[in-house]
């Protein structure tokens, strides 16, 4: 299969490549393996419309082949992460839709969380300021939150008549940070400081503002010259595994393990740590 | 379905209202769509018997159709939470059971937590000083704990010779506090203290004992004073994505919400933004 | 049933008794029902090989019938716990193995996880300095983790080019620790500190290096003059509920507890209780 990995790989006809992507709903930019996603309606503190879930939706569907992106960073622009779904374009023209249309819709935000779950880069979201609603569901989907002390993150659905089964929070936010606060969160729509969402183990990290979106970059880099096939299994096996029993993971862990043993990475970290050197890892 | 809702509806036969409810082996108080249960036998600090378990399953089961009841406030009196099983009362019979009055028994105590877990009201723990074996069990099987520094939570099902398996501890604990925590707790049964739990994320706030039934009342107002449909959904989700997979509870919140998206309350939500006001929730 | 248990139990031909086991390739130990294991190539911080893997697999295994040991502790020897599989000895063969091979390799070291969660016996993990790949796996799928201030932790698979799937680090890791935290270890292979690991809920407590295997046979030795069949119970059932739903876990305590319910070691406990005397039990 060897053939196969890389920009020539006939399985990835479409999207072996999103170097070059143009948004049109956010901002996106591309760098060393690195793709840098920018919620940007800052006036409103970015937003999400039904236009932007479905790019992000779409794009991250298409990153599942693009072999060029190993890490992505996802942020929002000018001191807030996203407040999450619009209340003029999304919460009014929903009040308004039959059930099919409102299933469309909620199929949609969770298709992204799916999306988002089953690509294969690590995904590290940067959160200053305002995190909520469906902004705080992308957070909670992304692999790994670096924060800062001003991050305020609040699963408000409760505050505006719905449930805080949203896109998958009621699976996700209680594996990050336990039950008993998640349903706190949940019930009450309360915001989440950053003191608590570091203690609590939502985020990783805190930082100062200016610095914030550095350091995500550096996570990225880091993880970007790391390999990358691998990581990509870690991410896969850490969906996978989530409501298998303790010994049917273990089994599909000695398999999918058994596929990185093949991968010319772990011969190079092999060769490098023989040599004395610091392995240079290429992702296959 | 409109006009199934309310009390009137048929399918709410028998249990359409427990604001009058009259409780044998506990207190029971109903204010302003708030139920708070007091187990109130203080001089041995309010312990359970086969006939307050019994009473308290009911009523819990009762609660899945009480519309009336938005909130449950779960608390004991005079400065304890809840002892356990009375040593007099029920270990010493169990000691002579047989095993089919036995498995009777512990099944008796399991649907009690599965009856907590299924009403759609969401419960709030109050606890102060002991909260012990089956009272620890019932603290945990609420969706909230204020505690005071005082509380004393122990798992001590080990200390009379038996398993940490009880009433479902070994699947609420770790899920609470993690699997490294509970693991101690079930096999010691050591009494976890107050600020223990709450850097572990079992209680969610902890308080002077003269306030905590005032804030365990106000956080309940809130609550019912909130979409308590849309609440129902959340407590429901939570309890059904127990043991999905990922993708398989993103599915299940896209409909729950779906379903929420049709409710008044979520159109009251937005008129009221709309107009900026603050919404008034009837939970329909 | 009764005359099934203890020494003379047919079900236990071969390993009815471990108290005299010979180790091959770590040191072992045994008193008063407590077994020691120490890994014990100190020259090089205790590695894994293919031998030590597989008699520890087996030895594990064994102890699932050895009725003579009640607790295991499991440590390493001068001032580490287990710096993981051997570069030479096993990483060094493994970039040159079939998949079968590697296959057979990466089943072996998943047994013996699974080994150490399927015996009865609680585990207590005694943890200083270098704690490293395979052997923080092996911390991982201990009931409980002691350690020191000087214990660094690190699930460093992706170090040597592989994923953080292995031996089911995936799925036990974020049960401990949440899954936010658990995806930065497992994605970039860094060290947690004991310190992190004491907040996080990995370690139960921290202790002087001088004082560490002490402390873990104290806990070892309350443990051991514990129920120990009602113990063997918990730790069955911890694993057993790992992906049930909530009312099944339910379910399976209640007849879990009703069968510990018809131990000795029960009733001794309730007649103890009833003298006032502490009960002294015998693991039947």
């Amino acid at each position: 299969m060897k053939h196969y990995i890389g920009p020539n790989n006939p399985m990835h006809a479409q999207f072996n490549a999103l170097a070059a992507y143009q948004a049109c709903h956010f901002a996106y930019a591309f760098k060393d393996g690195v793709a840098t996603l920018t919620l940007n309606r800052p006036e409103r503190k970015n937003p999400l419309t039904f236009e932007s879930y479905a790019e992000l939706r779409d794009l991250f569907r298409a990153l599942n082949s693009a072999t060029d992106v190993k890490v992505i960073v996802l942020t929002g622009a000018s001191g807030n992460f996203c407040s999450g779904g619009d209340v003029h374009e999304i919460i009014g023209p929903l009040t308004k839709m039959s059930m099919p249309e409102l299933l469309e819709f909620t199929r949609m935000t969770g298709d992204l969380i799916k999306a988002m779950r089953l690509c294969p880069q690590p995904i590290v979201a940067a959160i200053d300021g305002i995190c909520a609603g469906a902004g705080a569901m992308m957070a909670l989907a992304a692999d790994m939150r670096l924060g800062t002390a001003q991050a305020k993150t609040a699963f408000l659905f409760t505050r505006v008549g719905l449930a805080g089964a949203d896109m998958g929070a009621c699976a996700l936010l209680p594996r990050l940070i336990g039950q008993g606060r998640a349903s706190e969160l949940l019930f009450t729509g309360r915001a989440m400081s950053a003191q608590e969402g570091l203690q609590w183990g939502f985020f990783n990290t805190l930082h100062e503002p200016a610095e914030l979106l550095d350091k995500a970059l550096a996570l990225a880099a880091e993880l970007a010259a790391g390999p990358t096939f691998a990581h990509g299994m870690t991410k896969t096996m850490l969906h996978q595994e989530w409501a298998m029993t303790l010994d049917q993971a273990i089994e599909a862990e000695a398999q999918a393990q058994a596929i990185c043993m093949q991968t010319q990475d772990f011969t190079r970290a092999y060769e490098a740590f023989s040599s004395k050197q610091k392995p240079v890892f290429q992702g296959d």
